[in-house]
């Protein structure tokens, strides 16, 4: 890892905008910056204090490329814990290239994806996992996935792993002492205290495993699978449930971001909906294509919602309604099922009365009526949609693990420290013992990354954003 | 036009990035910061001093929304001429979205379009050919039309308008003067002078009227008409002019942004390339109104491009490719027209003497031959298509005018300069006469802002985009 470089990259999203800034990092930041750099007021950058802005010029051999204003940031002080300047330009990607192109002249290199936040943690500013989180912060889209990456940059889970580490640690160097004192017999070690702590251990990564299934949740957002024939309505429901908590976006800033408009925010928690076929009976081969297409969409899906339309619902007269969830429920008879009859606005007194008597002969429990146009019924299904998920750590502010990586390290570390248990318990010699202690704490440190090589850190920051 | 309220907007472009920057404009805008900011190093906000960063948190209600660095600028020292803070946050469109709200509710509203750019310009920081430079910086996306706009930005234009509306206003007080000793038929203003000083606005008035021509030209792109069938190595030759002025693009921060193919730029100055689907004589009718479109295009093009494959050529026995140039010549007689001849590189010794016999019955003088694929003759064919534009004045470091507002408003002006003259050679009464410098001095303030109204400014600001 080579650090004594400079760094450039552009750091704001690409494309046009009203400014654009380029983040320049490394040792000789602030003196490259001079060089392009041409004060308003005369002033010379290398003199400048850390946390000042300077209004200037940009220019390359006499010739103006942009006015700006340039951030210095020294040493320490930094995000990255070294030199660092930020250039803040009109955002024409014109300005950006030539901007960056000239820094590239003068002796900056093009940062890698993440190069910036891997410079932080290689500077002791952040740990790994901190360092992960700022990508799971930077890509997190609802209020959830949000909140657990913030908790995470800044430091709970890295604290509450790190407690851990720094009381095994103490034990491991007590058995580590008997280990010279092996011919004398000593235990310097009380042994209630360590089965004691190996509980405690046992229990915290028990429940970090267990909050992985919320928190991996979470950052993917909820599976939903609509099922539901042509024309039930399944896109106007998904504008109702959409409404106010989109509708945000459009007022900001001109946006044009692409919605995709099968992932909703409901709550403050991400649900994708997976729109599938139906599953109605046939005999045609194309739709029982459809059909076992519609099944593997279902098995994908934590959550499937049954929607029907009301007023074909009086219709039914071969009970084709009770059948289908029936066989839904018989082939994944785990998943929640909602059965959701929408157009209910459109029954007149008489069909409420057909409507009413087809219900109980489907006699399903968890059924919600609504109407997607007129938005009735539409607050129900989203707080049934958020009984589904177990907001209970998120809601005690607990640490959740949402990191793939740390799930392993966390699942070994669990396996090693069920070993040292046995050991205890079955009186292992301390030398003995001793190895899956460091074994264990090895895979403590992986998380947070006192553990670590260049593969692992090469494989973390490439999918970070470049710019970060 | 209200200035008291405080304004909020995203300036760095929308959709994720490394980092998002979102400005506050207005008196109360580093109070309202204060409201929601809390620092690592426990500073007030309030009592910082301009041009300083400052390392913390955005608290709604006690919920961290994100680890930020706000920027001050003070009063006359911002960019808007008032209190304006700027917040440098993780680029995920979530925490600009939350950040932004929380500002609404501490009572921000949303900046509209242009609207930081309209507030420096009323609070006198800028005049209004400047601030109208500004959003071409922004939209310029090559170094020509980035030449102008930063020339512009800087106030060269105005400058220069500004003199010459100087220089009149003397006179005209002078003629004013007469006026009131109008009994007394004294002359304070020296006519020969006067003729002088009119002679020479109408001189530069003329430049920058003629300037418009090329100016425009250079903002929106030189078109050019590519006239070819299919097959002839059409899209080979557009990749073949784009090699290293594009390339650059996508080493700069995993860029996404679409490429408008047929937009390149070729040595700093823009050029739009009009595919058409050539001309080639037919009795079928769905052909024929092929060929009417390709006229229409020819039409809107400045350049054609008449580009043949060489090996074609070799067998077109019926002298097509010379009656077709002679058609667009006939139709367009003014247009410059390159012939082309593709595929060069395929040529065997007999073929190409074949091919310089056809040259010789073509007998056109502009003619460029190349390999698109081999990148042969490419810079011969930059440098004509380069040739068609007057650079002149873009060279010289001249005065361009792009703006079609500036151009309209000098048209007007040059009318009232020779009612002007005219009246001074026809010895029209003083009276008269201050009337028509009046209106001159009028067209002249319209340009840099002396002269405005809201419905103007309406007008403009509306097209800058947010957050500028």
């Amino acid at each position: 890892m080579i650090l004594q470089d400079t760094i450039v990259a552009l750091a704001s999203p690409s494309g046009a905008g009203a400014i654009a800034v380029i983040r320049v990092s490394g040792f000789e930041s602030i003196t490259i910056g001079a060089l392009i750099f041409q004060s308003i007021s005369g002033k010379d950058l290398n003199k400048q204090k850390t946390h000042t802005l300077h209004l200037g010029h940009i220019v390359d051999e006499n010739k103006v490329v942009d006015q700006v204003l340039i951030s210095i940031f020294k040493g320490t002080q930094s995000y990255t814990g070294e030199n660092t300047i930020e250039i803040s330009c009109h955002g024409s990607t014109y300005i950006q290239q030539q901007i960056i192109q000239l820094l590239l002249r003068k002796g900056c290199r093009m940062a890698q994806a993440g190069e910036f936040t891997l410079r932080s943690f290689l500077n002791g500013k952040m740990d790994l996992s901190q360092a992960e989180a700022v990508a799971d912060l930077i890509s997190s889209d609802n209020e959830a996935s949000h909140q657990i990456a913030m908790q995470q940059m800044r430091g709970g889970f890295s604290n509450e792993i790190a407690k851990l580490r720094e009381e095994l640690l103490n034990f491991a160097s007590l058995i580590e002492l008997e280990l010279d004192f092996a011919e004398e017999d000593v235990e310097f070690a009380d042994r209630t205290q360590f089965a004691a702590l190996l509980n405690r251990i046992e229990f915290v990564l028990k429940r970090l495993i267990d909050s992985f299934a919320v928190g991996n949740v979470i950052k993917n957002g909820i599976p939903v699978a609509i099922v539901g024939e042509p024309n039930v309505g399944k896109s106007t429901l998904l504008n109702a449930l959409l409404n106010e908590e989109r509708a945000i976006v459009s007022e900001i800033a001109g946006t044009t971001r692409d919605t995709i408009e099968d992932e909703l925010v409901i709550g403050g928690i991400g649900f994708r909906f997976i729109d599938t076929a139906g599953i109605r009976e046939t005999k045609d081969i194309i739709e029982s294509i459809g059909i076992k297409k519609t099944f593997e969409k279902i098995e994908q899906a934590q959550v499937i919602l049954f929607l029907i339309d009301s007023l074909q619902l009086i219709i039914d007269n071969e009970n084709t309604v009770k059948i289908e969830i029936e066989k839904i429920k018989n082939q994944f008879p785990q998943k929640p099922l909602i059965v959701v009859t929408n157009k209910i606005d459109k029954l007149n007194s008489e069909q409420r009365i057909l409507f009413d008597n087809q219900l109980s002969i489907i006699n399903y429990p968890l059924l919600i009526e609504i109407s997607a146009k007129e938005k009735q019924g539409i607050d129900d299904l989203k707080n049934q949609l958020l009984s589904f998920v177990n907001t209970g750590a998120l809601r005690n502010n607990e640490t959740i693990v949402t990191n793939t990586r740390h799930y392993d390290s966390l699942l070994k570390a669990l396996d090693e420290i069920q070993k040292v248990k046995f050991g205890l318990q079955s009186d292992l010699p301390s030398d003995l013992m001793a190895i899956d202690i460091k074994q264990a704490l090895y895979y403590f440190g992986e998380i947070t990354g006192e553990v670590t090589n260049d593969e692992l850190l090469g494989n973390i920051f490439a999918n970070f954003c470049i710019g970060k």
